[in-house]
């Protein structure tokens, strides 16, 4: 264990402070001269042809400055000519709480009354609304427009378009926007070898990103038109470029200011920023966008509602022999669902000897899939944990050890092609299996408690980034950065910084800077911003580190081999009286006729090879045998995080995850009628686990250090949010004897799965 | 003769188009939410005591929100205790429109109308008020409180204290700040070996920098308290770390924002930003001062008057013997002027093989002095250039000649000690020599005109710097820096990128960062930002050329030996089919699962060597004989530039300059009375030049290639304003046969000298 002066030492977060005194400036805070509200007329129908928009009633409400429709807004066309998309349409609508105009106000409440005003008229059309419904090859397609287009124009869309099943080239149905087929081997060999066969279909529902702060944007107009967005965005360059593409400017007129973001579990890459920059090049005055929290249920992202069938086989001895699966993905009005990682998950935590994937996404009339924390994994993973589960038990395996006997490992092929580099998934099992609560799981069985176990795992994004490392006039150091922090991120590249210079982390300031000035980095998602850009910080700081040593071997007429850094002074090694500290440093390489050049660090990476992160989980859960409600009231999670840098930070993203985790099992459901029409659109209708909720939550942090993370840190955001459904499905089948198929699992699923026991518990 | 595609080009200025159609947003422009509007109470008197101040009426305007004095504000305290010094002080006024409390009010006329109701009882004191008050030692110091300290406290201010004068340890004089001695050989010999002697006393007024926009600064408070000064600033660094060192903040808690400069020539550095920044820390709001014009005449910091007592010797075959000089240079209420530059520039233009130079500085109770471009440069070059050329007619010698005989070169000692690096003043003269209007100066002599010439240097600056060249999305380059943009810099900077890749400078955007994420420069002035920053910015271009072949190389499958760039594209050497784009190389840097670290170039400099540079001028003015009005009617501006990265923007700066030197030869100063009112504080009373009384001016740029700036650059922003009031008297000289000696030449003057010449020509 090497000695650490500022990794791997649970550090404060520098963000803490102003988010826990609420004196944090959110992009909602911000007023700048001349702004503008915008507030939306939304579509009350799912689908419906807009013969008109009349705002003349809304012009004469005082305030109301504007009404924008998509006509108004001059956007870029893409490839096709068609327009870049843009959450607004003002001549179809496809689904509701869809834009179809934009009132712009100089107050919220004149706005508000403005919405009002406009009268649209809507002609309804025919709703797809359901996954059976997208996946029918009569059904109309989501979008009339679409519909007349010809196949061939059609067929030039990638996403949003019929597809044709790859492996045969046969049309599936119009709505069907994209396909994924993984096989291996022979899997009706691998059935047959197999001992026992579970077999069932799981099924979830859209679920929210659930951040406290909904979607908003700021965009103000500088001289000469050129934007800047203040945003609450994840990914500051990005949408930099997706808004400077929409409205058609060089991407350099374009200035992404990254806000604190209030929460954005994927949720927030880019959504509303295009169409805030257009609205405010339409009126030529800067434009304010907040979300209300029903738009945002109502025309957020959210993660898809999917179906996933599977077939496992195993021997007796307990080696799986054969996977069979067909996912379907409702990915509402756009494409983009996240099929093909559920897919890779889903075939990817266990040796399949022989396994088939098909998985298709389908269109029907609701807001864009978007990305949720582990996009595809929850739904993958309730799956084949869950089948996992059922197979141990029909065989009378312990669980553990099944998993243990067919997890994969380095070298084992995933479903995609390619094997896994050294993972942390069975280090994840192992040590879970040390856990006092699985040990003792019998003991919490006789006390009528449920206990379930599920893994989870995550491959890991990668991205190029590069960081600055500057040392300032006072003798501390500035870390440069291109990266939105949302999870303490800064906090850890401070520590990263630190500890290169021998120094606690409260010497390292770190600024995320706008878009004009920042060193590159991608958005913050995909659990890669520790692992990526933390290497770039700790290249930055070694750099700098080497040009603090050039300076001070100049000044001190001692070779750099002969010097170190303690406190902050940097000394010829061994002799204390010697130092001459950063702020020395600073002053030789900044100031008039100062005589060495300032200290910038640069680090840069392309990791080429992602660092996956495996978490398992255990939870205790108590049913309360009249109300069917389930308690999880104990819950440990096993996490394989390479280095934790911080590990109080580390600890709290697994909590966090854990939590969402239970969101996903037993809470969490965006519900939609056969019109298409959200029925739980507020936070009364849709439930979100609060503190309360949350079990006591143990974290185990395995290190299963990365070759290429700073510190062999690896992501660590995604992973604790995967298991929990499976997690807790488990245990109520611990308890219940009953294997529930549907997420959310609701009190009456449980209740009437107690129902279905209660006899047999009679007959004992 | 190198082939280039970008420097060397007449490319226009980035920054022209927001400010030639009135769009740019100055500092004054900005609002934030819960600003208040600052106006200061002023002082009546050039010195008085303070015995109170009652807000008490102006605390019931309607919108005055507070009334601060200066121990409202919590500064820190400098090493020896004493406040850290601001344009504020609620004890004693040393200067007329010394700020004496600041009223912060909602609006700009709540805050006018809080001024004038605020009581100030005034205990006014004895005003040293003149140079010769100032040198008496018998006047009492400008401060009271400061008079009251003891001699051994005193002594530890540098430089608002009395100083002995360092050659025989001598008191001097209560109010002398600062003294230069410099001496080479023996000047007596020198002089007993001259044929003639010329021997007189130059003065010139306080002359302010007349910039469009005067003094403004925005302090915004951040969560939890961080400040973001937004300023009309020419030294972003500077200003935080005075800011931060003022209000007792780490550096890292202060951003400056620097913004559009609507001109600064050197009176831009620091003034106003920590006493707003204060005063935004006292209520916890954001703070706007923006001073009037009036307000800047009266508490600005202008350049200082002074008084150059001159003697110099020749031999009849014109070299020069001996030279002895007493300057003395009013430095106002704080220390600071420019006297030792002076010195060494009035001894630094020739050999002089024995000369003895001494120099004051005084404290007088006006506001303290701050740098003009080129500080104390116009001054000197006044006294030495008006006897270089009084004594080439004593001698009956060609000006011009005169001076090529015995100018610097390369290697020659200046007064400081330290030999003149590579300089361009004899290729200057040899240039003016040639020019037509030189040739034929005769011809214009017939004509009535007076023929005047003169040269002036400026040892320019040199700072530490760093710059960045970034490869964004769309293929685009972003140049980012720390250092403010005067005066087309950008421009250039795009150039010089530009250059480096073979593409014109409009593929080059420049960002000027604020403090918490740039790369540090130091401030713009002194002549150093394209000489400094120019290097590091040619630096990092080529980083990152290196940086995008790297990627190329790879991807073409080519040795980086065998690419070039052409036309925005990396390609084989000689294969045009085989590009790949910029914006492939961003795509292949950027984006998830690129594999490729980003393109991010940096550069730094800490040039050891400054560039300086030579400016040779000549005028033709006309005289109206009825009122002695001087019209330059043609003016000649040979410089030596080093290389012009842009000609068009070098020859603006030349204008630019020429016109200030008029200024300072014909119109400007600012007039006290003994008193120490100020007669001159408005735009009626003080007399800028104006566009139409500018003459056609020819500029003729040399070009002797200095050894560090890129492609050979130098500074050339302050030569061109040094020789003007010099060439001018000298013209004048011509015309009516009498040497002026005090700057501005007014009519009244000219015309006094005609009326002497009168009677001789009469005579004739």
């Amino acid at each position: 264990m090497v000695e650490t002066r500022a990794v791997g030492q649970r550090v404060r977060r520098i963000d803490a402070p102003p988010k826990l005194t609420g004196q944090e400036r959110f992009t909602g805070d911000l007023r700048v001269p001349g702004m503008l509200i915008a507030r939306p007329v939304t579509s009350p129908y799912a689908h419906a042809r807009i013969n008109g928009i009349d705002a003349s009633k809304a012009l004469l409400v005082p305030g109301v400055v504007r009404v924008l429709t998509s006509h108004d807004l001059v956007v870029a066309r893409d490839e096709s000519g068609a327009p870049v998309k843009m959450p607004i349409d003002s001549d179809e609508a496809v689904y509701v709480g869809q834009f179809v105009a934009l009132v712009l106000a100089e107050t919220d409440a004149a706005a508000e009354d403005g919405v009002v005003a406009v009268v649209v008229d809507y002609e309804p059309l025919p709703v797809v609304a359901t996954l059976d419904e997208g996946l029918d090859p009569t059904s109309p397609h989501i979008r009339e427009t679409r519909q007349q287009a010809n196949d061939e124009e059609a067929a030039m869309h990638n996403a949003d378009a019929a597809v044709h099943a790859e492996e045969n080239d046969e049309f599936v149905a119009p709505n069907v926007s994209n396909s994924v087929h993984f096989s291996r081997g022979d899997v009706a060999a691998g059935f047959a070898k197999a001992d026992a066969i579970v077999e069932f279909t799981v099924e979830s529902q859209t679920v929210h990103q659930g951040y406290l702060e909904p979607q908003v944007c700021l965009v103000d107009i500088e001289p000469l038109g050129d934007l800047t967005v203040y945003t609450s965005t994840q990914a500051a360059f990005y949408c930099r470029t997706r808004v400077a593409e929409t409205v058609g400017m060089p991407t350099q007129r374009v200035n992404v200011v990254p806000m604190p973001v209030g929460g954005g579990f994927g949720g927030k890459f880019v959504l509303i920023e295009p169409m805030v920059a257009a609205a405010a090049l339409a009126v030529g005055r800067p434009v304010l966008l907040r979300y209300a929290r029903m738009d945002d249920f109502l025309a957020g992202n959210p993660a898809p509602d999917c179906r996933i069938a599977i077939k496992l086989g195993a021997t007796k001895d307990g080696d799986i022999t054969a996977l069979e699966s067909r996912l379907v993905f409702d990915t509402g009005s756009s494409g983009g669902s996240p099929l093909q990682i559920a897919a890779i998950l889903l075939g990817g935590y266990y040796r399949f000897p022989h396994l088939e994937l098909k998985g298709h996404e389908v269109l029907t009339n609701k807001p864009g899939a978007g990305a949720y924390r582990a996009p595809g994994a929850q739904q993958a993973t309730f799956a084949i944990e869950s089948a996992v589960d059922e197979l141990a038990r029909k065989l009378d395996l312990d669980p553990l050890e099944f998993r243990l006997r067919n997890c994969a490992v380095e070298g084992d092929e995933r479903p995609n092609g390619g094997a896994w580099p050294r993972i942390g998934l069975k280090e994840c099992l192992l040590a879970l299996r040390e856990h006092p609560a699985w040990i003792n799981r019998n003991a919490a069985r006789e006390q009528g408690r449920g206990v379930g176990i599920a893994v989870g795992g995550w491959p890991g994004g990668i991205e190029p980034a590069t960081a600055v490392c500057r040392l300032d006039s006072n003798g501390k150091l500035t870390v440069v950065l291109g990266s939105v922090d949302l999870t303490g991120t800064n906090t850890a590249f401070a520590q990263i910084a630190a500890e290169t210079f021998n120094m606690s982390a409260e010497n390292i300031a770190v600024t995320t800077a706008p878009t004009d000035a920042a060193p590159f980095a991608g958005g913050t998602g995909g659990s890669k911003i520790t692992y990526t850009v933390g290497k770039a910080v700790q290249r930055a700081a070694e750099d700098a580190m080497l040009q603090i040593l050039a300076v001070a071997s100049e000044a001190l007429e001692a070779s750099v081999d002969d010097l170190e850094m303690v406190d902050g002074s940097v000394r010829v090694r061994g002799v204390p009286g010697s130092g001459l500290s950063l702020k020395d440093i600073a002053g030789r390489t900044m100031g008039f006729a100062a005589r060495n050049e300032p200290v910038y660090g640069t680090g840069s990476t392309a990791i080429r090879e992602s660092a996956p992160g495996f978490a398992a989980h255990l939870v205790e859960v108590e049913i309360d045998e009249v109300t069917g409600v389930t308690r999880p009231v104990r819950y440990v999670a096993v996490q394989d995080v390479g280095f934790a840098i911080n590990p109080a930070e580390v600890e709290a993203q697994i909590h966090g995850g854990v939590v969402q985790g239970l969101g996903w099992a037993l809470y969490e459901g965006m519900v939609y009628d056969n019109d298409g029409q959200l029925l739980t659109a507020t936070l009364m209708d849709y439930a979100l686990p609060r503190a309360e909720m949350a079990p006591w939550i143990e974290t185990v942090l395995v290190e299963v250090a990365s070759e290429h993370g700073a510190y062999g840190a690896k992501g660590i955001g995604e992973p604790p949010a995967i298991p929990g459904a499976a997690t807790v499905a488990n245990a109520i089948r611990d308890v219940t004897g009953t294997r529930l198929l549907c997420l959310p699992i609701r009190p009456e699923a449980v209740s009437e799965a107690l129902w279905e026991r209660a006899p047999a518990t009679a007959a004992d």
